[in-house]
């Protein structure tokens, strides 16, 4: 066997280095045909008896009272008159559906997906009909559609998805989301959200803490998501620098220029369009062959824009890239940015989690000197989407950004102290409780949580590159990035149809994978480099096993290419 | 009784009109009384027997096995081996705690909310720390603070909760967040989230449909919230008359100006303070008394902003303010804004729920002539938050404005059609689905929702309107405004005496509320008048005795003020 899998880790070393079969060696086919027939059986044997399926495996002690919910309907269910129990039932059974989706999640004899085109579904599936009907109905339908819009999706939580930095099911974070539904409240104030503003200001404080700023002093808030925390980033820069555009607009400030590696999330390309100041005044960063933005570039780049006169005033710099997870050397960047008066931004998104442990958190040593800091503990930290944190070092500076004073939900003259509603520093108005989960995960467990990721994804990236006699370098996040070259393609000579075809082979493979539906890993291209695989890990329920399964997967499905 | 209750009803008809006691009519203060004690019987049957609170009430049929938390943690649950048992068991746990609140929502016997002030939630409640810890608590710690969570909170869907536009606790919705939080995926790519996606689409579609776009033809996105959507809507109209902005900034514009109703909601000031248009350059219109703007007004001071220089390219109609409800005469807007070559945009993401009303949606005539609309289903069709919709009358123009291409999530050469992939068309990356508990909804009973709303909501404001034998207007939304006058204030004559009086009532009747904490209603300022209650219903459980109740309380407690 002599799959030839060209590895580099985040790094650029082209097409030159055998990853070799050691690291399949779980892997035999045959285990593979009998994995592949036993997930066949199991899906037939999920066929629906009735329309209703009835699990004969299910535990008796969950059983429910057998409601005839097929005259029921959405009015029955409370505030109705004798609602309550209709109401109870129908959520049991709402409840049993979920938890067998959680069982199956955990279970490597199901499958990731069930992939249908978009034309498929919208044709309408046996029982499953998207279209939005005229009458109501009835809550068995209700029920049939909640379990088959599970069974037509992806299981991110499954322990061979790979394919996004967010992954996994952690049970804690479910039961903080289910409660934070039926809390159904608003972050915008402490009237309405007493429990959850404050949860919000403790954990933010504790970041700052992680990340070192004095007594965890400073400012933040949840966004949704980390390309609005990035976004968050450059406004209360410019805020900073430029108070008055908040007034005036843009045309108050000179021509600004932001710096941001070519490596970098997307997001922060985002954020010029959106606030006015032009992707043409983003500059990109150029990065040395394992993805990490080079100082020196940085240097020439703020002296030739202050030569044209235009002014410098921001900078990110990325830990944990999304592509190769790289990390910026913040230090060094730290050092320009404080010699050319700009604002740091470290994206720790993804590599934000690494914070949490002794052993990686050196990877971003200088992040004490940001200005602001983007930190999702919806990535590596395996809190449920969605969970994203803005922190900012200097206080007030959100607040001065954003605040509009709205009379009717920020009034001076509550009978609290005020300075708890947050609301105004948003640039929302409602805002998502996002932070329930991930209080409740910290309660529980978050100690060890970042010590149970290390071990099963960085020891696993760690073996999965010693079995590379070839590659000594450590990866610096749990991305592992690979080309899968065909044996047909191994023959031929370097060049531009070798690439050409090599990059076909990425979405050929993946298209295949999607609809065998056993695993599902990315791919892209970057800057020069034609598709190539990118590998996460950061569901703590992946084994060795599973990634060794990945591979085995795409060399199987890839070998005629 | 002679309790003086002046209301407008979102006109502003100066203290004049008087409401009469009639619609306090089917409340008797004794009544009250019992109605007190026994909440404070119920609350102290409430005082936990043992840490983990075990209700004798409970139905048997919903009591699971006996397990015992205390020596289990989160490290025990899936996906360690043999997690699964503990996992079910700690679930079916969350959701009895879940089911109860669920119960006790409905319930008028429990307080709406437990207040407490800030620094006596911090200093910690008995068995309740917010701390953040060091040590992974075990599970019955993390269900003991599941319960308190919710004790300390505010059930935003108790009848008697009238304090925020969003209220109530839908069923059929809550079940759909539920599987949300299980499924746990991102809205960026059919890849991962193919069923929500579509749902997404053929939502939006038949959104428009509504409106009265043809064949429901153009574009749209949820976001997270009303104020990202009107944020969406300045960003749009930006790129359509100056596209080049997104790559030169806005120093490749003129001076552009934008204009919206003094009554209008405050993210429209926020947005043009974020995307750096400035906020002086946002010109508010002046109203008529019952809060609509003057479309006259808006024309001079269209003619006058030209004859500055400046260019005029936005103007937002609200259909359903937030203080009021006023609906802008959105036709006469639209005449201008054709005439002077503007984009329209309609804010109603609080009234727009009434297009789903044959009675109501005439409010919203001309609506089918706006560029683009905010419409949240979280409001008033009572869809759990967030569910927030931008809706955009011609295609393409979200795309061109925010897609950056990133290589790795919107792969041009995936094996499905790629226009499904619609991340690229938002300012987000990852993003929560919204979409599945609307669709739910929809699908439960949507077609009877609004009459639902009609009935419980207008039909009950309109019998607070009609026994006002004075008051002949009719509400032009849910929304009623009102002063409560003590009786020492009766006496005052008109002037600054009084009304800087009257400006301290509210607050000290809602201070004193909400150490009861058996109702809640809002209060604001406007204008330049002092602080009114806005007492909003939109939750279909509250019925005419809630409002009863609410006006009752509103006079018990301010009588000697």
């Amino acid at each position: 066997s002599a799959a030839t899998l060209i590895s580099y880790y985040g790094v650029a070393h082209g097409c030159t280095r055998k990853l070799g079969m050691k690291i399949c060696g779980f892997l035999q086919k045959n285990n593979n045909v009998e994995d592949k027939s036993r997930i066949v059986r199991f899906f037939n044997e999920q066929q629906p008896r009735s329309i209703l399926t009835r699990d004969n495996e299910r535990d008796p002690r969950f059983r429910r009272t057998e409601t005839d919910f097929s005259n029921l309907y959405a009015r029955d269910l409370l505030p109705a008159k004798n609602g309550e129990e209709y109401t109870m039932q129908f959520l049991l059974e709402v409840v049993d559906i979920l938890t067998n989706y959680v069982r199956k999640t955990f279970d490597r004899s199901t499958k990731v997906l069930d992939f249908h085109h978009p034309h498929q579904l919208l044709e309408g599936m046996e029982g499953f009909n998207l279209e939005l009907c005229d009458q109501p109905e009835s809550l068995e339908q209700i029920l049939v559609d909640c379990r088959d819009t599970l069974k037509y999706g992806v299981r991110t939580g499954h322990p061979r998805f790979f394919n996004q930095l967010s992954s996994g099911l952690d049970i804690i974070g479910l039961a903080g989301e289910w409660l934070t539904s039926t809390a159904n409240t608003n972050m915008f104030t402490y009237e309405i959200a007493p429990v959850f503003v404050l949860m919000e200001q403790l954990t933010l404080k504790k970041m700052r803490e992680i990340i070192g700023w004095p007594n965890g002093e400073g400012d933040g808030i949840f966004s949704p998501g980390g390309a609005i925390s990035n976004m968050y980033s450059v406004m209360v820069a410019r805020y900073k620098h430029y108070p008055e555009v908040k007034i005036k607009g843009m045309a108050a400030a000179p021509r600004l220029v932001l710096f941001t590696s070519e490596h970098s999330h997307y997001s922060i390309k985002k954020a010029s369009a959106v606030l006015g100041f032009g992707t043409e005044n983003l500059i990109l960063l150029r990065t040395d062959e394992r993805g990490r933005v080079i100082p020196a570039d940085l240097e020439a780049k703020v002296i030739d824009a202050k030569q044209k006169g235009f002014v410098p005033v921001f900078v990110n710099a990325t830990a944990g890239s999304t592509v190769y997870g790289a990390f910026d050397p913040i230090n060094e960047i730290a050092d320009i940015c404080e010699k050319y008066n700009m604002w740091l931004h470290v994206d720790g998104a993804w590599g934000g989690g690494l914070l949490m442990s002794r052993k990686h958190r050196h990877k971003l040593n200088g992040i004490e000197r940001a200005n602001s800091v983007t930190w999702n503990p919806h990535k590596m930290m395996g809190v449920p989407l969605q969970c994203s944190a803005i922190l900012v070092r200097e206080k007030g500076l959100l607040q001065g950004c954003n605040s509009m004073c709205a009379g009717y939900l920020f009034q001076p003259d509550k009978q609290y102290d005020v300075t708890y509603d947050t609301g105004d520093k948003a640039i929302q108005c409602g805002r998502h409780v996002d932070i329930f989960k991930f209080w409740l995960m910290w309660k529980s467990k978050v100690c060890v949580h970042i010590h149970e990721i290390r071990t099963s994804a960085f020891d696993n990236v760690l073996l999965m590159n010693e079995s590379n006699a070839e590659h000594k370098n450590h990866p610096q996040h749990t991305n592992v990035c690979f080309w899968y070259i065909p044996p047909n393609l191994r023959l031929l000579p370097d060049g531009e149809e070798k690439r050409q075809r090599l990059h076909r082979v990425a979405p050929k493979i993946k298209a295949m994978m999607m609809e065998c539906g056993t695993t599902m890993v990315g791919y892209q291209p970057q800057g020069d480099k034609v598709n190539f695989f990118r590998m996460v890990v950061s569901n703590p329920a992946v084994t060795r096993s599973d990634i060794d399964f990945l591979i085995d997967e795409i060399e199987r499905l890839g070998q005629d290419l």
